[in-house]
């Protein structure tokens, strides 16, 4: 019998984040402020103290408060597992394993921040958290951990999305929050938007401008964010300090590491804390995947931009096709931010995380390649790196070479499926990426001198 | 801190099911040939042989094939939970565990059946494997067992739930099954039903009688049932099995176990384990919860009834409230079968179980309830069941009793999240149970004398 599971106790759960910023051989840059252009913070009636101060830290291990770890005992550890199965179907020598997150109640990692979110925002007075979301995945966590915590919830949710995805609103709904098609009534930006454009399908950008107006007016109200930010990647780390206890469990060390970024936090939760190793000389190849319908790091530059579409975000260094390059319309919503994760630009730049694009049909291709011999049906995102996998174990059959492979699996597809209907009946699209679109997009870029 | 989740390895997965005939006080009534009303078996050319014998064996332990546990290895052993959230939200001193079956690649129980029918359909020569679906479940955790062994599938699907479960649907067609609207015209039965009625929304009865004709009229297809037969409760048992070894390691046992039950396989896989117990004396409270729409334990007499809507199943002796009655439309499509499993029926003749119905509208209070404090989204099904544990642990904060209650909880409610929109909403309806059409349906029970 050849053991497909790896599990870990709660006994042995990280009881502090990792923060990669202690051990970065180059300090991360500054965060800018859009107005003054000069290095800041994160705007202080936004965002809770002790987030702030997570956000610059240089400790290296930051305590996971005690009613954090309560409420991520629900779900985690979760499990690692060995794809004996998938290995089969594609008779390669390498191994496989692949970090589930998709048991979290939320379906994703998202959860792991949201939690540390809401309590910080309690701790700090906040009766309610207010954000935005696109395909849902964020909106539920925060939703999800909101209720657990007692605050009240507010989920701008693009107005495409919530009428495409009512499952995502109804989960939502039923843990307490109250969610709005966005452009809305309840903030000066909305109802500009729909004077204009009545039948107004919204944006990410739009939402995200709500959520800051409608947080910004009030004292017991904080905005969150589920992504890109350092404290926000930080928090995922749970992710991949558990799955180093369970490689040790395994006797295994991962030669190659694959997972997919959008804004980020999958990918760096999974990854981070195998940086020291690196740094210390060990061999692991790390790669991030990103969509061909916006690929920040593979064709995009390092430059600085705003963190949102309006420019009233900071500013970051980081890799960007631009904050107003308008993505094509692919499944994986998760992956259609413009930039990349300051942490995770900085570790691409001193070339100790390398990455690829992949296009829309593959990925569906591997996913169902994937579901086929693992049961899981996974979400749009991480069928990015699954692609890769697949890749990287056919390389290994070619070769002989028997590489330990380790792919974060971020969540699953259930709410998904009318992607996977598309595939099937062959009418998913593949999108050439717009280089010219971009080209335009980047003449937008905020000018700074640092 | 306190543990929350009880977790046992791979290692620890029980080897054998567990065959409650062997110790049962007074053994199973026999099932009858619908025609001849003789004791018979199950039809040859739609059962192999190996699920025919299992059907009445009196062997204790049955020993499970290695390939179905490697199978099964991709999601078991499940979690056992202790719901110290939801203990504090109902601030009862009664200790509340629940065993989730929703971590499942198909989100539910099914799989622990279809996977072992699988590969007894395969051994006996099988190329493909036909059966119908209502809601969808089964036929998701067939599918997927038939891509896990190569096999083909085709499952005809109530029309009713073809169009308005289309997720359910998708996820079939991603494991490579063949999905038709019933009726269909694919069979002479659906042909036949077509003819008189174009619009027809088809039902389970329909659904049943074109898998069967399917599976009868060819050499390499086997026809499988999800739930009711003796061999699918006992697949079933490794629920309780993990269940009792987990209440080992957490130092506890239970005093109520409560399940939900359709056609039973859920309920008896969490509670057969623990029948030998209760026969030694041990003093353990098992509930069976119904919905009131079609309450056959409660409602209805123990007689002799077709298995089938069309009365050309086998006749068996079991709780019913008539195969021709047609209950209210709830939500849990899963418990709407007319007849309760032979052997739950015949443990509540001996009294060694007791059952409870509940309406519609509660049950979704109690899911709600459970949701916000253990963040599981769970299916209608077993909702049924949390409203009966949130009972009992309120009875003991009256009472100040202790209790350890076991919920079993069988599967998420990912795929039902329209259901929760309408209660939400306040749009969902209880229904007050038809009596007088029971009584009418039970008119048309076959007259046997035995």
């Amino acid at each position: 019998m050849e053991q497909t599971k790896f599990v870990i106790t709660e006994k042995d759960m990280p009881t502090a984040w990792y923060n990669v910023q202690a051990d970065l051989p180059e300090p991360l840059p500054p965060i800018l402020h859009p107005g003054t252009k000069e290095p800041t913070i994160l705007p202080p009636p936004l965002f809770p103290a002790a987030l702030n101060e997570q956000e610059f830290s240089t400790e290296r291990w930051i305590e996971i408060p005690e009613e954090v770890q309560s409420i991520l005992r629900l779900y985690r550890p979760t499990i690692l597992h060995r794809a004996h199965r998938l290995e089969k179907a594609l008779d390669t020598p390498a191994k496989i394993f692949y970090k589930y997150e998709g048991t979290s109640p939320a379906g994703s990692h998202k959860l792991n921040t949201a939690v540390a979110q809401a309590y910080y925002g309690k701790q700090a007075g906040a009766k309610r958290l207010v954000t935005e979301t696109g395909a849902g995945q964020w909106g539920s966590a925060l939703s999800m951990a909101c209720s657990f915590l007692g605050l009240e919830c507010k989920v701008y949710m693009v107005k495409v999305s919530y009428n495409q995805k009512p499952y995502r609103r109804i989960l939502m709904e039923t843990f307490g929050a109250q969610v709005l098609a966005s452009p809305s009534t309840d903030t000066q930006v909305g109802r500009n938007i729909l004077e204009k454009d009545p039948n107004s399908s919204g944006s990410l950008g739009i939402a995200i401008s709500e959520a800051v107006e409608d947080a910004f007016g009030r004292d017991d109200s904080f905005y969150n964010l589920g992504s890109v930010l350092n404290h926000v990647l930080m928090h995922q780390t749970v992710i991949g300090l558990e799955t180093k206890k369970q490689f040790e469990m395994a006797g295994e060390c991962p030669d190659i590491i694959v997972g997919c970024v959008g804004g980020g936090s999958n990918f760096a939760g999974l990854i981070l804390p195998y940086i020291p190793d690196k740094l210390g000389g060990k061999n692991v190849q790390i790669i991030a995947v990103e969509p061909t319908a916006c690929p920040s790091i593979t064709k995009g530059p390092l430059a600085w931009d705003y963190g949102d579409v309006a420019g009233m975000a900071p500013i970051a260094r980081m890799y960007t096709v631009g904050h107003s390059f308008v993505p094509p319309p692919v499944h994986a919503g998760g992956l259609r931010y413009h930039g990349m994760a300051p942490v995770v630009s900085h570790l691409a730049k001193l070339k100790l995380i390398e990455a690829r694009a992949e296009h829309q049909i593959a990925i569906f291709n591997s996913a169902v390649t994937f579901a086929k011999a693992e049961g899981i049906i996974p979400a749009p995102e991480p069928s990015h790196a699954i692609k890769v996998v697949i890749d990287e174990a056919n390389k290994c059959k070619e070769s002989g070479e028997k590489k330990t492979i380790l792919l974060g699996l971020s969540g699953h597809g259930h709410f998904d499926l009318s992607a996977y209907e598309e595939y099937l009946a062959g009418n998913l699209q593949d999108y050439e990426f717009p280089t010219e679109k971009m080209q335009e997009a980047l003449k937008e870029l905020p000018q700074v001198e640092v």
